[in-house]
């Protein structure tokens, strides 16, 4: 299925965005004001079970039907020496995930979740975006239809996570283009590179920068240039749950970079998005700020993989039990403060 | 079975603590290096891993007989306005978690725990710690054995967590005797009082330490003369489970100010304790800090009874699944960095 056709399609369905279910939101509010607790002392799992319940259109939301989906892809820009790894590892970190040996496997295990994993032309990277756009305008939208077909049979929840060596550096030129600062601020170990790998980086965001400035007009013109096809998968994805008012949980830096070019044209984008983690790659602290998301968890994480996404969804499922599970004041025969 | 005979019992088994099993530490550390994953990519997650292996003795510890433990107690200073809540909540509020619809039964659940209830004499409060200590030698002593006797079956990990109106001024005066500051900075909203609950907050706290402060030459002074039955159970439990090397996670402020006393005579006594959470009652964070303790939440929650520690080991369970479910390099057939 084609979900945006065109790219005029895909970039017009970010002025006409669904909001919240406010008569479940409001429900849910008041059912949360009668349950055997002081008003509020369950602080963000509160405010989770009024998300959940908004998106869902239900005053008592559910996580049956979650899902994780990781998009796999690989980057021209490995050439320049920008991780620690080498781009063989993708495919061979997707073998993992469909052997389910990977830390995602695991994680989407303990927290009751679907896992899928979607390699896009791994045996085709990107260009190196310092010579030329990383895709045509074609195979970015290809690939923002890949992501957006996630959302189609509309599951309770979505987690996205990406695997791309390479794309913490891709994911740095596309916060450099969406946000203020420098590459220096944008650029951080990803995987675990050295001094001079992290000088590589910062060439290469800067090189990047500096050939697709002026043509930037677009988030979709941003992705294609600087961006990667799981990065875009993951655009897609984010925009196609927000038409089908499916909640997302948001992974780390890269996840999150993946969205930073349509959150900074419409900052609404977000708004049916909890972000999991902030992760210990340096950059991520400051594009969650810029994206107005408050992190539920922060345990130093920096994998990828939708993996502090995923761990951060334990916390959905938290929640979700407190609100529905819970006895009332009067069902439970407790004073009222 | 009495675990602490006496005063003097419970006071030396703190100088002679066993240490966590450094065999089975490093073999859990060395597993982490081989899983497919950067090394450290997965933060927190390897720390409670490891933490989990040494305390266990085992290189893939297991979460299978979790247990959260709360024990409840009433408090003579209630009748100095100190809650927004009267105190026959207690006793209602144990009859909720007996009949299963409270936060705690629900993420208990959520988390695959076993939930136990210890109501410690319920009818029969404390005395006024401004007027006299609030208990004898004898009832301290009683409550600590209760308290302990949760690890003598050695279960994989204990959550502790407390219910007791009035218990936040309780334990604000165990922080101020162990600690520095004053009572303003270890008195807090609570449950939910207005300004002049805090002001008599303030008062009783003040009001006590004034006349106690030269009798607390032991923890076990301090815990019986400003404490309560059920904070006194928390810290035997703590003191237990570390004799039977059973790791433990805390909850809120009151559970951690339980082990205030002990922890400032005995730092080292709680290197087999998780901070689960830092909660919004202000002098949490305060504490934690002084007892050395990272939370591994951060959500805003305050409402005590094990919540915040009971949703944390849904933590402790992701890092255990990743930990024993995830493939070696080797066995994934993944390059190495």
């Amino acid at each position: 299925m084609t979900f945006f056709p065109t790219a005029a399609a895909f970039l017009s369905s970010l002025s006409a965005l669904p909001q919240p279910d406010e008569a479940a939101r409001s429900a849910a509010v008041a059912r949360q004001g009668q349950l055997t607790k002081p008003p509020g002392s369950l602080g963000r799992l509160e405010e989770i079970a009024v998300f959940m319940a908004g998106w869902q259109g239900h005053e008592r939301p559910r996580l049956d039907r979650g899902r994780v989906v990781i998009f796999a892809g690989n980057h021209g820009i490995v050439d320049r020496g920008v991780s620690a790894f080498p781009a063989s590892v993708t495919a061979q970190m997707v073998a993992n995930f469909e052997q389910g040996g990977a830390a995602i496997n695991a994680l989407s295990r303990a927290a009751g979740l679907d896992l899928s994993v979607v390699p896009l032309d791994l045996d085709r990277p990107t260009t190196d975006f310092t010579v030329a756009p990383a895709m045509s305008e074609e195979e970015c939208l290809a690939a923002i239809n890949v992501g957006a077909a996630v959302a189609a049979d509309a599951p309770d929840l979505i987690v996205l996570g990406e695997m791309g060596i390479g794309n913490s550096t891709s994911a740095a030129a596309l916060c450099l283009a969406s946000f203020d600062g420098s590459a220096r601020d944008w650029v951080g170990p990803g995987t675990g590179v050295d001094d001079d790998g992290m000088a590589r980086k910062i060439a290469t965001v800067e090189a990047g920068l500096a050939l697709h400035r002026d043509a930037l007009t677009t988030p979709l013109e941003t992705l294609r240039r600087l961006g990667g096809r799981e990065l875009a998968a993951i655009a897609g994805a984010v925009v196609a749950a927000r038409l089908a008012g499916v909640p997302v949980v948001l992974d780390g830096f890269i996840c999150c970079a993946a969205v930073a070019p349509i959150a900074a044209a419409c900052p609404d984008i977000l708004a049916h998005c909890l972000a999991g983690h902030v992760s210990a790659e340096p950059g991520h602290a400051r594009l969650l700020r810029a994206l107005d998301l408050d992190p539920l968890l922060s345990l130093g994480m920096r994998l990828g993989e939708g993996s502090g996404a995923a761990t951060a969804t334990l916390l959905v499922r938290a929640a979700l039990a407190a609100h529905d599970e819970m006895a009332t004041f009067a069902e439970a025969g407790v004073s009222v403060a």
